[in-house]
């Protein structure tokens, strides 16, 4: 069967194959380090997708929030991190998650900690939320009173249990070339381990550790002396990985079909219909050029490497404008699908909250 | 009731009444000079919120995709413009609406003219879609054979009534001044002008003008010699609206509220629950500075001004990152709820898919 016969609007296309392969070389490199593998699901953020997962022995995973986490328990996980500042105006949310599920929870500030002594029913894990470099939120890694201060409030709730320090690296994002993504990978490492090490000498029973972006933990072989990963991305990739360094366009596992409706040859452009709401506004850059994706065509059941020369070049409401060479302006027509391969595949499978593989099942989200 | 005191999430808040001065404003403008409005839909894609529009004398809509006018025709609108190039891909739906509709299409190249003269079960109104400045799509308003051609095939195809010529003048939003909007969208007025003189000159029936961009049709005080125009961002606006000098914060009608979840003093920086996923990753520009929204606080019943100096400074998947003058910051507390003023609004209620009105009533859009 031909996956692409039946489209005709924006639809994203999942290929399994490509998927399965990215769970097995993370899976397989947490194991062999011998480092707890919690994924995080707000990429893909599907049940069906998840047991993906739970079949290679995953049983702890991660989730951006809390609607998030209890439609994953709702699906039989039970050993789930939030890793969202603790929200105080869901604590009834929170309350009835404690009860299924393992549930850790992040927590930077007493206000936090407090509410949720008050309001759980019964203790959870508390992970102290540093930023090791990210500059996002988290108490500074090289500010040894505040983490203290922080573990001193959470070790006096009968409510939180003390688990570790958790980090999101999301500064390997920005970083220059894939050396760079390392560098700073194992530098908020090193961070993590100063800021555990207060707590060593300050007399605290010892914590974890919990990392964890797709950039490091892909390029990096040596994922260091932590005790579990966090990465998410890293399952679909996307071009903003590609244009990183962290993997090629083949480890891309969705694509966003497009009908071309319009062609303009004055500036080698086509038009799709596949716009701001199907790809999210997010973008990579090339050299100078911003580009709101990759573009490639279909080949035999899969669709092809990305064309040379080729980037969404603009995007509106429902409107993406392609730049292509020449000799790809020339072969695509009118009506024809283009594929492209989003910056930012997690924006994306939100906006679209649909899969389609490419023997043509559909697989949802929870956003259905 | 506070509308404010039950929400716990990142909640798209609707103020009906500022809603409802701006379609007002719009339809009074369009009125006095006796110019059909036939408002986008797109902005609000919501069937109860279009009741709003025929309130006032509204029968004719436009909308961006051939869904979204599935949908409005499901609730009683029967005069649809679908402002895309037309999808040859979605024949079958469109031979579905054409036998409930009057419906317009947009037509800028043979192969969708010969393809809807085949699938068409009755005939439609063609619009030839113009691009009178933009750079995004339609044929180029200097193009006199081009768009002689375009209506030559367009009179040839019994499925097709040549309406008019069709505009979106999509550069009045990187306008540097309310003066350059307004220069811009007379400018595209002219040349919209000089295309249906082309027509004429030819011997074409006389054909209708349709253009529309809501900085335009907001700041412009005389909106020229044209049939009809198609705003739909004026009916909520947004922070680039009131960038671009088109509005004041007190016209923008929807704000999106955001529970506080940590505060960080070292950069007057706090962290809001409400990211990428809720906001879109559209932004405006505070001077060289990049911006993802205002900000506002609660003020009574509904939010105040937006805050000097404060700013959406970066996005995540769910977190936001809120800077803020220093009594602001001092003032907003964890737990608190902050709002949002979009970036741009249209993305916003596309992700949101729910308002919320000031006195807490839900009101759903076509994506629910």
């Amino acid at each position: 069967m031909n996956p692409f016969a039946n489209i005709v609007k924006p639809t994203l296309l999942l290929d399994e194959a490509a998927a399965m392969m990215n769970i097995h070389r993370m899976v397989g490199k947490a194991r062999q380090q011998q480092i707890r593998f919690r994924p995080h699901f707000k990429t893909h953020q599907s049940a069906e997708i998840g047991e993906w997962f739970r079949q290679v022995g995953v049983t702890a995973i991660t989730t951006s929030s809390i609607d998030m986490a209890q439609y994953f328990a709702d699906h039989g996980w039970d050993d789930i991190t939030i890793a969202f500042p603790a929200n105080l105006r869901q604590s009834a949310q929170l309350a009835d998650l404690v009860g299924r599920v393992r549930l850790g929870l992040l927590i930077e500030n007493r206000e936090a900690a407090q509410h949720l002594e008050g309001t759980l029913p019964t203790a959870v894990d508390a992970w102290i939320k540093i930023d090791a470099g990210a500059g996002r939120t988290g108490l500074s890694w090289s500010d040894a009173a505040a983490i203290s201060d922080m573990a001193t409030e959470v070790q006096s709730m009968k409510k939180l249990r003390l688990r570790g320090l958790l980090t999101h690296a999301g500064h390997t994002y920005s970083a220059a070339s894939p050396e760079e993504v390392c560098r700073r990978y194992h530098e908020s490492i090193d961070h993590m381990q100063a800021a555990r090490a207060v707590l060593q000498r300050a007399g605290y029973p010892p914590v974890e550790l919990s990392v964890g972006d797709t950039p490091g933990c892909t390029l990096c072989d040596d994922l260091g002396a932590v005790d579990e990963i966090r990465p998410g991305n890293f399952i679909f990739n996307d071009s903003q990985q590609v244009a990183l360094g962290v993997c090629s366009a083949a480890d891309i596992a969705v694509a966003l079909a497009c009908p071309v409706v319009a062609k303009h040859a004055d500036r080698s452009e086509i038009i799709v219909y596949g716009g701001a709401i199907h790809l999210s506004k997010d973008y990579l850059m090339l050299g100078e050029t911003r580009a709101y994706g990759l573009v490639a065509l279909a080949e035999g059941n899969r669709w092809g490497p990305p064309l040379e020369g080729g980037y969404v070049r603009g995007l509106s409401q429902e409107h993406g404008m392609i730049r292509l060479a020449q000799p790809d302006f020339d072969r695509v027509q009118i009506g024809d699908l283009v594929l492209v391969l989003p910056a930012h595949s997690c924006l994306t499978v939100t906006l679209m909250r649909t899969y389609r593989t490419l023997d043509g099942r559909e697989i949802t989200t929870f956003n259905v």
